[in-house]
């Protein structure tokens, strides 16, 4: 749907050119997208049945999977069947994208020209890249980097000596210093001699009134994006790793971590060094104990704690149990 | 007592001014403390019966509190009762300190000029704000940033690609590259459209002989001040929120995390990746081991592990229980 | 053997000099190495009982070490016997190096003679010391910093506002911005006044095909190195402490913290915010659940859990009794 901003796309490729094993497939496919946002000239991916729901709705052409995998997708989609569904999607991705495995810096990078910035208040040696785009009555600290087509919102208060790639930032957002944002995420398939690395075609997207602890670490998405919802603030030091989605209105303490592509709800508050795998859904409303490990789903309006994370009252029963 | 050198106050105000219920109470209040540092024509807070002994000699002339800790003020301090103190006290404290709530890059920073500063040494890139105070033998690493009305004591090391921010910084210090200090703390009222951020009106105490890890984050204080007192070294990555207060000669390793408002003794030695929560009391000598999660009161000379973190003693018997 | 290139020594000094009870030795020391590396005319220490196989085997000319372990030394190793071994290695190390006990911002940094570095790209305000090379095709991001006499292979992408110092890299290393390399560890001996810290005239190795997370912190060693070896993977924010050593083809994930001087096998996968205390030996194909603690060593091919983490057959049978 959406053009992407901050990766130039190779292609059209045939599909014998993305598969040497499809050596009869002249279809021409288009774009890499995930199973819900790809149309029917793009390749998508299905890897795991907590995205059953989105597969069985998809609109791509095209899907990398596993065999048993393909009874769950539409007829309008051709499944591709292969052994290990992320390194031939990797693979693919890098014929699209052959850039974005990695962080290559801005070498376009200059001093912001004010006539460019109108109402933009920059400190010392910032340095902004090509087509970058800053709202009025935002503010710029010192030594910030802005990378290339990235867009700020207005009145945002970006520190100092941040870094800011593959981005777009809404209004009123506060960014402290020492942040680093839209970077490539930990993502690739683990080889002997070397490992092949995972394209990081997302970008990160922090929608307004958001708030940006110092140091924290903000990934950007693989193949989707990476999404803060307004008004959610972070203490410092927070970890984001791609494809991560955080509702409205959260409250992240200092020091937590979420691994890969975890969704949480709106209105979560999360104590500070909890950490939340990859992969999980959390509710609305939920509540996370400082110092909690959550290793699975969490219904709406639950309160956990504890390392596995379980809900208060399985928490206080364990320790009374255990004395 | 000490004028804040680094937020400009707006007042005197009247008490009607600050407090639209009380039409007729024209008193004029001077300042926003702490209920040990206000005094007959300040106005403090009073919000938890931890601050209970405070509050009984206090000599503010207004305390902003609820109606069931009335009766712990002296019949000198005036109870203003509300139903949100934290909101009425931010509301009250952004009338005096405008500009505290978040932080503004400081733009008045420049390049050093060597004759303002006898004796010290500057990397490449350094900037300095208005009105800093740097003691001679010092060295500033490159691209480190020191915004106005910082000072910094003798013989410091202070390292490369580090923010310092309303602070005040003893003799003999090292702060190792990366730190961010002096940033606000993670403090606001949440609301649903927008959250109601806590002014931040307090500064960074660092006292002589003090180490900084590379890549701390030590926010500044919310009404009070954050404090290190001397001798205390801090390994890489610790976070320090918001007034906390950490005695001498402790031992903090890397990764440490501490939530706002907590006090913590002399001698005490915190091991990697524990984490203290919020306002808790902990004594001299306290050891607490690696990974734990401090979730209440420690007394003095107590060896405490696991979490949440008990005593030594209890730690080990509960793996033995469980077994 | 290797001549240290980061910290220039003085010496040789008489035992005599070194240690003033020994007022009648006059052999001429030249060095202080670990026992695995020292020489006939070297200073070495044997402290703990770990390291009982390369005290046997020394070929060090000198040892300081406690009454009770100097049998285990051979007798062409003359056994310095004090009560604190690490206070007096601090104290001789540092008549040796005598600047490696701090971080003294680099001086001589200067941005880049593009002749210098043939086939290299820098971004904006990078700054270099004397004597840093830097192999063909690599890249170095904006306002980083790559300290005096640093060797960086061929073919890396390091990133932007990154420091390194004190270390060698090998080819198609990558490391992501903000991360800080080789800087002093925490290590010092408690004092009342005046804590007296541990010199650092190590080095940290990253080996080919290494990534460094964002934000990530690597210390350098002690007396030894700290080392990574080749196509091992860190996720952002991970903290590395002095003298560890990471084998092959390693996945640490995001917020892992290491203590000093652990070994990590080969192979090794490392879930998110686990912390591995000091001293330990993590065998090769070793699995490390995300959240735990490891405090003990683990032997080969095991996969552990929890805080303090044990074997996941009774991590799981653990839960289910408490239950």
């Amino acid at each position: 749907m959406f053009k992407n901003i901050f990766f130039k796309r190779k292609g059209p490729f045939k599909l014998n050119k993305l598969f040497p094993n499809l050596s009869n497939s002249y279809s021409k496919v288009a774009d890499v997208k995930t199973l819900d946002k790809a149309g029917k000239f793009d390749l998508t991916f299905f890897d795991s049945l907590n995205y059953k729901e989105f597969a069985e709705k998809t609109k791509a052409g095209f899907c990398i999977t596993k065999e048993n995998f393909k009874k769950y997708l539409p007829k309008s989609c051709e499944a591709i069947i292969v052994k290990n569904v992320l390194l031939e999607l990797a693979k693919a991705t890098s014929k699209f994208y052959p850039d974005s495995e990695l962080d290559y810096p801005d070498l376009s990078l200059k001093k912001p020209q004010k006539f460019k910035f109108p109402g933009v208040k920059f400190g010392n040696n910032v340095l902004v890249g090509k087509n970058v785009k800053i709202g009025k009555s935002s503010i710029i600290g010192s030594n910030t980097i802005i990378e290339q087509n990235v867009i700020i919102g207005k009145n945002c208060k970006i520190g100092s000596q941040i870094m800011i790639k593959n981005s777009i930032i809404g209004n009123n957002v506060v960014v402290q210093d020492g942040a680093k944002i839209g970077l490539k995420g930990f993502g690739f398939i683990p080889l002997k001699e070397k490992n092949f690395r995972f394209p990081h075609i997302g970008k990160v997207i922090l929608e307004e009134n958001v708030e940006i602890g110092a140091s924290c670490t903000i990934d950007r998405g693989s193949i989707d994006d990476t999404k803060i919802g307004k008004n959610t603030f972070l203490d410092n030091q927070v970890h984001i790793a791609h494809n991560v989605k955080i509702g409205e209105n959260c409250m992240i303490a200092g020091q937590v971590g979420f691994a890969g592509s975890s969704t949480i709800g709106n209105n979560v508050s999360i104590g500070g060094q909890a950490g939340v795998s990859g992969h999980l859904k959390i509710g609305n409303n939920v509540k996370i104990g400082g110092g909690s490990g959550v290793v699975k789903d969490i219904p709406h309006n639950t309160v956990v704690m504890g390392y596995p994370a379980v809900p208060l009252k399985e928490f206080l029963k364990k320790g009374s149990d255990a004395k």
